[in-house]
């Protein structure tokens, strides 16, 4: 579903040569993770080097820059860039020097008490030049009175909360970091004699890394060269992980939290038809968000699958306006069904939330259009009722249509015959009844609360 | 698969306000049919505006190119530029000034006597500046002596062989014609008291045109302000349309040769399934281009379908080389599967064709690497043996796989446990066993000789 | 003086390897002549090979394009683009297959029966795919019944009339050829073992080749491997040669019509010294087109020279427009003057010509702003009172101020306290009294009819 | 002559609307100073905005860039970018959030200390996220204790060593500072009911803005609304303004430290005409560096002045290499000589200094090609010994040919028949005796010492 945008991927690859091409091509790979701006830096064991820019990663990197980035381990990261004036100022890394040399980082996530700290650090006389909060944590590894830089940052640590899986580079090293409660995903590979970072697998399996385990909640792991990685539980595990990252955002090809997100989908897709079965003639996914979780319906419903809904992948940025409307362009631009297969029928369309609701309207009114004889919608994920604090683009609490309208309610608005969302015990039941969950978008448990 | 290119689509528009926007779009919707250059040719009735250039419609035009495209009527085209050392040269409509005033075409196809004719037009004289088969017309048409474009179009339509989809635009008319084989699709459509005519039908979809019937196999429609669209049958169809349109160009959500596109293919996935059934656990396909035949070929075998490879969207263009080998780099790029999916799994793993081999015995290694117990690749078409001469850009004989090795061969060379293609007779099942389709490049019966 | 625009140069090298690297160079010297298009065709003997495109000649080749112009000859163009929507499709060389085989040219000037050829040619079926008069000429040559070349080349110039220094390339033979009354400059030249012709001499002194001689009115030369340069008288010579290339449009470092462009703009302003003297303080020039016959006024009349007036050279283009005005933005973005040197003396300021008398009056303006005693104009030209149909782009005659007001008139307009032009006398006393100029747009006797 | 760059120019606007088109035009004047990159900082009052980017002025924005930049007030930076490996991150203005709330700043010159203060800073726990000296003001002012901006700036310039000319602005003030050497030049004027501040003068009269006076070393300039700007003399003024602002950098048409350019050059060229006279036929000057001087030495010498190389204004970048050797191409590129002018004259050739050696060495040898029978080399400055470590990218002492040859050597290395540069003595009489200017790159004698 349009509407909803990861903030950041973070790549890492240590003790690899050509460090930055591999974190390159891993970025590629979690392009789907934020498609603003892209930046990579490398060590060469004596200096950092550093490129980044706005655009898809093909777009920022070429053959040239990516051979200024040399050494051995590298750091990169994709962005969703919110808005900002210039926003390549945004980009990550973020690189300094401070008093113990050189450093870059890179973030996914959100830090809750980013303004305190910020405003607590501004008013001890640091200066911040962006508008990340990831600034903080470089500052407060600037400012620790501790010898090694490994101190440091576990105390800098210690003074934020909220979301955030870290990559830091140093000259010699790397430390990938996940937040207590291990809000956003972040797993661990070999490769070679060296070892990779990303936040989902589908990273690895592009440039051939083994996948290992997950860095757990609250786990920094040290990589220094010839010692194997060092692992220190930081903090208590309080674990909080994101369930939209199954829902929606990270690709059916990885293995996020160490579970299938391809097979989490199927099964909130057949959750989804024990809770809200319907006769019908056909089980239309919403393409590619509502793939999985429709055969999944459809393997637990009998009811046929069918790709009736074809989406074009040209699409880009077109700046074109026409000026004698055509309706319902955007959504055309990128929707398409086929009337031979929607014409006649009753048509159960599953998708993995809506959002404002305006989309799905366009949806159920197309399949109208070309003759549907009922449309059942169906979504694998509960309403989502408030926004997210830990580094998801969420839109507004009023904007979000289930936070203002019942189901019925919206159900009129988009049009359709029928709409049921996935309870959340139904979504519970998808992942093994695993409480281990933030479902805070869904049920407005916040598990830290946002101080910003 | 990757391996075979349409050449072209054709877009018109006529007697619509802002007829360049609606031809804009309508080229958008075509895309899939050439992604290297792009152009639009409009009248307003005075005189005609024409602007091309290389790259995709989103790239080539902006607003202010195509405000500078004015009037209410318009052509446009999509082309796969084989090769060329300035191709924007070789891009289309081909415009020129003639003794009837201005003409621009559009041209889907590739005619077969184009030597013949382009010699004999430059021994009395004729210049060719492009490398375009189509610059034979207008100079056909320039150099007739009847009195009306009209005739002038017929005459030199006598006078052409090979695969025609043409649309021309003089300052007052449209004409559409098709050659009498039809091998390649034109669709005809109404939006507003305007007229469309397009490749496919999706194209009708997006700017909200409605698809009324296809321009027949020979015959011409002449559309002119303030009249009906006037059908003449120029010549006796004699019916050859492209079975490949189906098998693997035309968007799964179009119609051509008016029926779906869609549907067909599932189809071909039935008839698979039915002529070489295995014992398996699973269906997948090679995405997007299997995607509708191995649904087909679930529905039939009752083995359960699963989106087992996932396709990345975002590739484009890369120039970075590894140094190190990333093994298969350029396949991975595009394809990944699902470790749960595909592990310990007997996958049928459904494409549309095997073109070189090269992409198929990667993908079969793919899955194996992911841990399939078996690979069964089922193929939804026959065998190519042959080249394309109707504007398909095909390898050459020597380097189809087909053309050089049996089944079992190629079975082999790509590491698949089984390997099996649907039979002609299957797919002509497929198409109800409508005999008016040309399968020269699978049964090397080719109904116009090439004279090129 | 900005306003008028010579519309292309040329250049050819045969004989040489890189042809294509050597014709770039070339352009690049020559890019005063037209900035808007550029393009090279060379020959490998076998086969043409062309690139051309919008933009400056840096802008348009890249090594690798450049690298894909194989072959020992080549022929080159830079163009002053007067629109068009899509004006790549008018750069040249323009290129064509034909009975002969295949061939380019490149053209400077201007065919004054264009259109009677034209209509003619299209009478007899011929297509027109380009603006350009150039096309004629190829028909011609292709419709020729003559075997050779050779003979065509000269039929056909034998049907054109106006302006046109021409260079042709086939696949093993380069022709260059000028129109009788020699209008356009073409040099030629000696490289290594081969030969170059260009517009100007600034071409060879770039790429170190040897300035030989100018072709003549009415003279081809054909250049053949393992033979001397053949030349050919094709016509009688009736010599009108373009004076204004001396006043305006050739360097100042260039020899063309065999003369120092440098030293005779000198003479100009020497003769203007001479023809309207006048008590004043300093001789300033309006750079850059004013520097040469500044320095003979200030010879002259003993006045001190002064470079009074600096011009901004990043100018470029600049999109950005000053909702509050800014006055006289434009002309302050290129040129400046010293108001050390300006203020409370009586200026001599020298242009070589007024156009529409707009930057003429600003000029004026500003040195008065600058604080200027007196201003007197001395412009290096006779009035300009009628249009060029020889290959400059002028206003037309209603838009150039000289034919519409009296040189007091124009005074008053401009606001300089006097103003004088060269007498024509004078102007032909500067070129030693040779009477073989055209001097159309000062006296108004078109050596050739425009019949277009 | 090429081989020395100013680092920088800046530019302020205060209380005039659309202050950041006006920077933008002051930036477009100033773009000799620094071709690199560009950025602009406006503030609405509330909020500053920042835009930076790489590329001259006219590349970094568009209309929809500057209408971003809203407000009354607004500093710029043009920056000759030494190298990096991505340098728009070294862009200026630099931006901050501090503890006063936001601040950006732009800066000519070079901190000779910046090394010690950043090391110092750091140590205190500070980071540096960009390889600008800048970044240190930044870092002061925030640490400061002082209750108001303008306290704290003044803490901070007591902090730092070295030349700079700096423009602060924050959200309610604009701050202009020259350090009390006065190194770099920064200039005052009026606009309107506003300010502006500029580098050169050539600034203020593009954007009809008049000169008041000049900032003074030592001097801090406050703007306020509604208040007319307040003087305070910071530090005791020791000036050693840059002489070689007059000899290289500054444009002929600007005044900087109260003193027109264009003048003070000639008078160089004429103290060299009484210090080193030669019997000899024409001064010409290497274009555009040589021009005043040259005037001023023919003046001076009686000896006919002419404009004998001719400077290509288009050069820009070309990548193209020619792999068959064109000799002396790249200086051939930029400059060509008239033959008619050089040819068999004794020629004295004025150019402002002598890097390296080699272009001079090509001018001379160019000359002699062309046939100039004797080529005396004259330059308006002392020999350049030593590098300037005040905001001049030289080339290191070893690189500087007057610092390895004694001038009787550098005339034989590069030629001529004889070689002069004008004496210190003379220099300082170029400039009225004035001894405030530092002269070090000529006399060794650094009135700060450099400390990185």
């Amino acid at each position: 579903m349009f509407g909803l945008d990861e903030k950041c991927s973070v790549m890492g690859v240590f003790n690899v040569p050509e460090a930055a091409k591999f974190t390159y091509f891993g970025l590629f790979s979690l392009q789907h993770r934020g498609q603003e701006a892209a930046g990579i830096a490398s060590s060469d064991g004596e200096k950092l080097h550093i490129t980044k820019g706005r655009g898809l990663v093909t777009q920022v990197f070429d053959e040239k820059k990516l051979s200024l980035l040399k050494g051995n381990s590298a750091i990169g990261h994709t962005r969703y860039s919110t808005a900002g004036e210039d926003s390549v100022l945004d980009a990550q890394p973020i690189f300094a020097r401070y008093d113990l040399g050189q450093i870059a980082v890179v973030h996914n996530g959100n830090l809750t008490n980013a303004r305190i700290v910020r405003d607590e650090l501004i008013k001890e006389g640091a200066i911040f030049q962006t508008f990340m909060d990831t600034e903080n944590l470089i500052h407060l590894i600037a400012r620790s009175k501790k010898e090694h830089l490994y101190d440091r940052i576990i105390e800098a640590l210690g003074k934020i909360q909220g979301a955030y899986s870290l990559i830091f580079l140093s000259r010699k090293k790397m430390f990938a970091v996940r937040d207590p409660h291990g809000f956003r995903p972040l797993c661990m590979g070999k490769l070679g004699d060296g070892w990779v970072v990303a936040s989902e697998t589908c990273a690895f399996d592009l440039i051939g890394a083994e996948y290992v385990r997950d860095i757990k909640p609250g786990e920094l792991v040290v990589f220094e060269e010839k010692k194997e990685p060092k692992s220190i539980q930081v903090f208590e595990p309080t674990p909080h992980k994101c369930i939209f990252e199954f829902i929606y955002f990270a690709r059916p090809d990885s293995y996020i939290f160490g579970k299938s997100v391809y097979e989490l989908r199927k099964r909130m897709g057949r959750e989804l038809a024990k809770e809200y079965p319907i006769d019908a003639d056909i089980v239309v996914p919403v393409p590619d968000s509502g793939v999985a979780a429709a055969l999944g319906y459809s393997e637990e419903s009998k009811i046929p699958y069918e790709m009736g809904i074809i989406r074009n992948h040209y699409v880009g940025r077109t700046f074109i306006e026409p000026t004698q409307a055509i309706r319902d362009l955007k959504v055309k631009m990128k929707l398409n069904p086929i009337k031979e297969v929607i014409k006649n029928k009753r048509v159960i369309v599953i998708d993995d939330s809506i959002v404002r609701g305006t989309t799905s309207k366009k949806i159920v009114n197309i399949l109208k259009e070309f003759g549907a004889k009922e449309v059942h919608m169906r979504i694998s994920a509960p309403p989502t009722i408030g926004p997210c604090y830990y580094g998801v683009d969420t839109p507004s609490k009023e904007e979000l249509i289930a936070s203002k309208m019942s189901v019925e309610e919206t159900r009129k608005y988009i049009g359709a015959d029928t709409l049921a969302y996935l309870s959340i015990d139904g979504l519970l039941r998808s992942v093994g009844n695993d409480q281990s969950y933030c479902m805070a978008c869904f049920d407005g448990n916040y598990p830290v609360p946002n101080l910003n």
